[in-house]
């Protein structure tokens, strides 16, 4: 289930040339209108090595099919850099354009994850009087691991006042609505849902914003960007083979995270089967973002001890105030002085714990965000959680319980938020949410 | 004068032991107010490793010494990432307070460029009941390249209203004062000046974060942050050995940089001489910080016509439009078509050019960013402008050339601004800015 740089065992065509060029409305979404004559085809191939001497240079060269069983972005192994995009359909758009956005979403996402821009960028055969189909700001960049990952919210299968947009309400899973308000949430409407979203990851800031930017003009006219977030640091890992990062916290992050090389873990708890729920989500996840603003000044004024506590796990070693090692599993039953638990009952070890929340385990894949500071001086920093689950249930399980009883609600504050469903990858020559609209 | 890592002649002591330990204020900064007991030293030494198999081992080990001549970050190869903060002092700061900062800001810089934690981060020996001295989150990466320079704001000198906080006002050069409002400015307070400016750069964001969060915590209650900066993507190169890299415009960006390679141009046009102005600014600089929104959508809408012709090059190559290779020199005086010189004259190559600026360069050092998106869905993206040069008139005289006359302006906002005087290195066992308190 790893998805290897370039070998991929769920992938049906690893590097299949696209097999269809932008929709001639995708051409015009990047030319603005008025402007017509743009060639197709996707000449400006970027230079990928295969040589993977070092775990650096790999970063830089890994190329992840964009085609396959599952989309890429959610089991491959995290990368670095993150933009985060939500989108919302502009009005007019029907059911045909929306289509066809996803068909050149998919084409463009194909020809970017293998490291070609989407198009000539000027150096090649443009025509002089029309805009270059590619910004060109990745050239001479290598794909640096580049996923593009798609997914598709509540407010797309059925408005807030219950409207059929796109004839798809009745394709609605019944586990795709809104997520229930949590204790102590402090939601930016602004920053917050989208009819669509888009996850860029790769190893090079500039290649995922390269990627986001390029995907918000081919939508020109039939979807406009909602809300969109940075992110860099991986705060977890999703495969064995990666250390576990830091958070803004100082803390490891994610050591207990679903792994790649648990495909037993991946089919109960990640991908969506295939009586679950509609069938053209079989394969597919559901994505939960949460922009989490960490007061970050507060945290480090408390002590070690308070820290360790709230976290349940030592600041140096990660690993459980229980005993042992990071991978240690936590006893939740040890007690210490005055009988108390040696991990406390708040702390956040034991509040996200798969035995305190009905066996759920989630995979998490968020990153660290440091958004300038605000008014009073205070780094605008914090957590982007990102995770994936075979249902919302699960990640709202494990909310309800944190959102009540965290010790560490005291240095966090909610501020966005956002559920997509995310079909299952695109085969060649298809589209991502092909079966949606069969 | 290439800051190579490990081998600047200029430097006095490459990797010299921190001299001192934070100023116990600096650790009250840490703990907030009440707490003591802290351990002074700086135990939490990150590993880097000797050896620099390839350039992408490079960015993550480089080294450069804080202490030196010069201070890093200015000349040293223009690293991937920034975070750059400015600071304003706090009310019922001291001289004396002032000059410990700085004292606590250059142990703290030392440290963390050469890659050890400011001191214990929870893992070794720190007291159990008081905050960790190092935030964490920069445990067990190595030192990717971090530089810190700091820089002095006009109104450290002397406040709007003429007052002389910390008797420095003698020593205010004459040349560090506000920069003057270009036509088209659209400046917000909130992202401009500053008393004190630190800007950290290295290979991995987390680095860069780690530095400006712990100096910005050091100097609790002396210091607050005014505003502040991530950055991706340099968009100059300040060694010949740097291939130059794309804007977000799509554009080569800096191939005219002054580069380290270049003694004689470095000592012309970047350092404070001996006989300039204040003495204790000799062997400094002047740093020059523009926050520059790209309006990007339109910009991705017009034609390669159009955005060659406001460029002056070509997108593919970076050549001039006059002919050549990227560095050939650009020729102004040929004709084209109806007599019109092929190299317009609102380019931008034209009017940055040192033959139309009598003679000036400048050395950029600027970064791309990209801070979520505004209202409209429009990313809030552009280039975070910084120059250092000998003296703030080399920018004015380019600045107002291009504010008059660049092309570039229709897709350009200026929203940002600040000037600072970079002090010179500080010598082994003093601290950055010394000479101005002597």
């Amino acid at each position: 289930m790893t998805d290897s740089p370039q070998s991929t065992p769920d992938a049906q065509a690893p590097d299949a040339p696209a097999p269809r060029g932008l929709s001639r409305r995708g051409l015009l979404g990047l030319a603005g209108a008025g402007v017509a004559g743009l060639g197709l085809g996707f000449a400006g191939d970027r230079a990928v090595s295969a040589a993977m001497a070092s775990a650096a240079e790999t970063a830089a060269t890994a190329v992840y099919p964009f085609y396959g069983k599952h989309q890429a972005g959610i089991l491959t192994p995290a990368q670095d850099r993150l933009h985060f995009a939500a989108f919302d359909v502009t009005d007019g758009t029907s059911r045909a354009d929306l289509i066809e956005l996803l068909q050149d979403w998919s084409v463009a996402a194909a020809a970017m994850t293998a490291g070609r821009d989407i198009g000539d960028y000027g150096a090649v055969s443009g025509p002089y009087d029309a805009p270059p189909e590619d910004t060109g700001e990745a050239v001479g960049l290598p794909a640096s691991g580049l996923t593009i990952t798609f997914g598709f919210g509540p407010s797309l299968f059925r408005t807030a006042a219950g409207a059929d947009r796109f004839g798809l309400a009745a394709r609605q899973p019944a586990e795709l609505v809104d997520l229930p308000h949590f204790p102590g949430d402090m939601l930016d409407d602004a920053r917050s849902g989208g009819d669509l979203c888009i996850q860029a990851c790769a190893n090079d800031p500039q290649i995922a914003v390269h990627a986001i930017r390029n995907l918000s003009r081919i939508a020109f006219g039939r979807a406009a960007l909602r809300w969109s977030q940075l992110g860099f640091g991986r705060t977890s890992s999703t495969s064995t083979s990666q250390a576990t990062p830091r958070n803004l916290f100082g803390f490891k992050d994610g050591t207990a995270n679903i792994k790649a090389e648990e495909p037993a873990a991946a089919t109960e708890h990640l991908w969506v089967g295939s009586t679950d729920g509609p069938a053209w989500l079989a394969g597919g996840s559901y994505l939960v973002a949460r922009r989490i603003r960490m007061t970050i000044e507060t945290w480090d004024r408390s002590s070690l001890r308070e820290q360790e506590r709230v976290i349940g796990r030592t600041k140096g070693e990660g690993a459980p105030l229980s005993g042992g090692t990071e991978f240690t599993e936590p006893d939740f039953e040890i007690a210490g002085r005055g009988d108390l638990p040696l991990i406390d009952e708040a702390s956040h070890v034991r509040l996200a714990h798969p035995t305190q929340n009905d066996g759920i385990r989630i995979l998490r894949r968020g990153y660290n965000f440091v958004d300038g500071n605000d008014s009073l001086g205070r780094l605008d920093a914090g957590l982007f959680f990102i995770s994936f689950q075979r249902t919302p249930q699960s990640f709202s399980t494990v909310q309800l319980n944190l959102a009540r009883h965290d010790a560490m609600n005291e240095y966090l504050k909610h501020v966005g938020s956002a559920l997509f469903a995310v079909p299952p990858g695109a085969a060649t020559g298809s589209y991502v949410g092909a079966p949606l609209f069969a």
